[in-house]
């Protein structure tokens, strides 16, 4: 393998749960060299001593932001909160570095929507028209020749990939779509918020944002233009006592008799990361533990005019990390796959 | 509080989780006096060497169902797998006996539905004309002069309270009613089955029975009685890593216009045991841990047509033990509280 | 119950889990009276809003330290940080009020130990002679006549009930003693730390603090007071994910040949919150879930000269909230099991 | 990658956890072909129907054992209950094919111990000299050359790493260790018995099994081999609500001053899978989660003359699964860490 072509990669923000998954999957990668990792908090610690499983593979440290040599890379992925990449993504561009961006900066089209929802002034409006929405199974050929890539959220990702085949064929109403998602609790990051502690969280489950959440205009986007035209969405996330995982349960009206089974595994059938499973299938989250698979179920129960999707995926893997590997084996002429061969844990 | 008239009380089937719940609960009860237990497999035990936690509060043994002499009894609860309780009731009644059954036995009114999804003969349908569905909130007048208690499902249970208000005002199309419901793995029962093992629930979500769940008829039913009219359900159970506790969220289609906090509000003036939030709250199941409480709260997402319910119980206390109790109290003429002073256990 | 005469009693820092623990308590206890609790961030707010579980049950709101008419009770407890009790301890104790210190403030007699391990200068000296170490099982009498109780830590109770008896009866070398200690996360308090987030302690173990942990001075001079002579202990902490409880495994070397069985029943044949368990036993954290229960199973493996106990209790009852109301108890001269009365949870 | 000349494999008993985790590691293993998985109750069900995580990785169906070819296979494997693999082993060592026994037929020595401890008849006591025991840091050179491996226990291999340097230094009484270990829920295999069901495992710590369990002698010969003398141990396991990991906490009396930092780091310098962690380590079973290595930490409290050495390791991988491929590179002169190369999943 002496021989492989290596890809000089680096991390802004390598400190929380996104940043040390893009580590674990990097750090096998056969193509990816990472030359350097940011953090302002953790400046000269090595990456190791913070994350010990990374142990043996990462001998990196963190690097001050402010010294990092970020313009020798050929692509920087921001695992960052909302707010920073927008900040660094114009003189990366300008140097020739790609940018994949694992938080929200560059995800909503419409600047005022996305200021609305996050709560600050956007840093360059002028590159969102830019960025590519980062979800291959939708958008591969845009994703081959970008520059900058707003990676989807997990939430979003699991959602589109089930609606998507539906909201395609024109076979559901748009209107009345509803996505009643359930997510582990490494969705919310790692930073100290009380309802993510341990004593908080394990043998709880709740619902939380129903009166609106982040992740639902950008799901609204995204499904409509999947479908070509507006979509009315109901979003109702939920805190869930795992470490990993989202489980997107989905409800469509359906308008004109289908054979839904088939039409989902045609959808996909080319896809080697989205697995429809046979007929009266119940995907589990741990089915995709620790890999970059979405595995879905479609359902008609009772034979009526209420189609049930199933969709799961690991949401730092297909819902962060890994599909931001994805799109950089894309952006650069790898094979897709490159470096996302992992079984998932089970049990 | 020598002078405290007791109940005479039989539990047929103490060794599930049910049953040990019932024991929780009774042993503290000021007018329960426990006389028998039967376990047909653990005859002779006591069974405070099978529950360690009853240790002094439970001093009988397991006794076979054979020799045990229920007919002393005031009120008998079968906390028994499906299709045990209708084999003995009559015999109890006959005897003057009440009955509280836990399973399914006298649930449904249509002996042919019952059937079909029981998949055995029923051996008492005349009896089934008799038996009153305990859900107070609904049937509190029927219970009073019950002789023989249907006790709801857990899921029913979360999913009719949350529904009511909105069917019973008439504001909600029945016809497209959708119940996505989350329980924890203690509603499997204490028996052997695979997916209830720690190493394959824990950190692990899905769905199942989507084609069709026992509750579904059951649920179907009580809406309708309710709605006074059909109602169409999807109604989707999932499998979460909980312990205890149910979390049902509920989509319905708002015909009318509606103060959906008063409503709820109002429903429920009276009732000490459903608690509806204040606005823009979202309940946690732990709020009811090991408590006899329902907790609601409703929402109208970006004020469209979509209200969303989420009610949440504990799935052995409101969802079986805690509500047989509840309609024992009735019965007998007691508070309704009785024995069900018990604040939530948080963390 | 219209006559009960009513302990006035206030809350110092009622919104950590040791606080909420004492409301879930002090809520039914039928003596007692909650007539204040404080916080100096949350004043105003409803106690129940924080704590929805309490909705019901408590109706206080917190109030701001400074403005807390803590002077008209008959006891007050602090749910604190350390450091927080000896600052208003004297001018309670001056008042006539009696004062349950939950925190360390009081527990070491040794004041340079006590400063040496929490790392500030202690404001009241020469109040920490007068405090008496609440262990009821040890110290009852002492307890009786206290103003001032340092009730004890959750791993020194474990600890020391496990090893009373082997101490008291001198059997083992009291210079070799091991205790392998697991806690439950709760045990870490409601405050943000990452390592107890659930995204970092479900499905984890490990331990921490083997070079020194704060409990070790406290259980070494709780066990030297029991020995009647200097002991050596080994403490190894370990974090679990449970969400309450701990056991404690502890190791002693056999002096004396003894009926190990028959000197655990007959030292503790008088207490009621601890409980023996037949030879061969394995007691469960959870069989003592939300009770003030300890649990004690003594084992001498393959009949050689070590003894191996295991103790378990809930660490905010029995470790906490629920041994503080048992001192409360002994002081006023109630019974000591008033309010204490909960069957545990199991499932 | 065409060239590589591939291993035919075959695993017997294919449904329990280390069969899963097997065809986890061996389906990305660059020098392994999966000939044929056995299942006496699961014949002709695809392998990925049982376990879904391994869609597209795995194609083969169980066979019935009756007619599955093994006699082809290079190495087999046994991933049974214990005594099934003893009635198979000499005709595929006949036949030419090597054999790797997961379970405990071939662990003990002694035969009287095991059929002592394992409760049946040996079913071919002289295979029992001829075993290698599979621990590849004891046990290298003689791994190499085997016909037959004892691949050991899961706690077995935590507890030899750990105290391993300290036997081989002589530096500590080896007639007062003390193993205080603690495992996840999948090491007790996929088999339905009560204590492992997730509402009876979750939330819930315990000790079992410390009046004798059948690691006890297979750790004491372990370590009796590794000292050169004969050793007493006292082995406390107990059941943790992990899904995976083993903790396990060991004590041992110093007898000589050493640098056991040192003496540990210097003992597995060339050990890619034992990993020495800094001194005032704690290891965490997640920073091995899903990987072959051993993590170890050793600590020497107020530095007195108890060492306490953490040692941690994946029950699946590093206790069963993993040490068996590592033990199957060493066998086939493949480097030892091919197919092994997996970063922890953490979070």
């Amino acid at each position: 393998m002496t021989s492989i072509k290596k890809l000089k990669i680096g991390i802004v923000g390598g400190t929380g749960y996104t940043g040390v998954e893009l580590l674990r999957l990097l750090a096998l990668h056969p193509h990816a060299e990472l030359v350097a990792i940011t953090s302002r908090g953790e400046a000269g610690l090595p990456v190791a001593d913070m994350f010990p499983s990374l142990r043996g593979y990462v001998d990196l440290s963190f690097v001050d932001p402010a010294s990092a040599d970020l313009g020798i890379c050929d692509v920087v992925f921001f695992a960052t909160p909302n707010g920073i990449a927008m900040q660094q993504t114009r003189a990366l561009l300008d140097n020739g570095v790609r940018v994949i961006d694992l938080a929200a900066d560059f995800r909503i089209r419409d600047v005022g929507v996305w200021e609305k929802w996050y709560g600050m002034q956007h840093a360059c409006p002028d590159l969102i028209g830019e960025a590519v929405y980062g979800l291959p199974e939708f958008n591969r050929a845009q994703i081959r020749n970008a520059r900058l890539i707003a990676n989807p959220g997990c939430y979003p990702t699991a959602v589109q990939l089930g609606f998507m085949p539906l909201l395609q064929a024109g076979v559901v109403d748009p209107a009345s779509l509803i996505a009643d998602a359930k997510s582990g609790v490494s969705g919310a990051g790692r930073k100290a918020e009380v309802h993510t502690f341990f004593a908080e969280a394990a043998d709880n489950f709740k619902a939380y944002g129903v009166g609106g959440h982040r992740h639902l205009p950008e799901i609204s986007q995204g499904l409509s233009n999947i479908a070509g035209m507006p979509v009315g969405l109901t979003f109702v996330p939920h805190l869930t006592p795992l470490i990993r995982g989202i489980h997107a349960t989905l409800y469509a009206r359906l308008k004109t008799p289908c054979d839904l089974q088939r039409l989902f595994e045609e959808t996909y059938r080319n896809e080697h990361f989205v697995d429809i499973l046979p007929a009266n299938s119940h995907p589990e989250t741990r089915s995709v533990r620790a890999s970059n698979h979405c595995r879905i179920a479609v359902h008609q129960p009772q034979g009526g005019d209420t189609v049930v999707v199933l969709s799961v995926i690991d949401n730092l893997v297909k819902g962060a990390a890994g599909q931001s590997v994805q799109n950089m084996n894309i952006m650069f002429g790898l094979p897709e796959r490159t470096g996302l061969e992992v079984v998932p844990l089970l049990p």
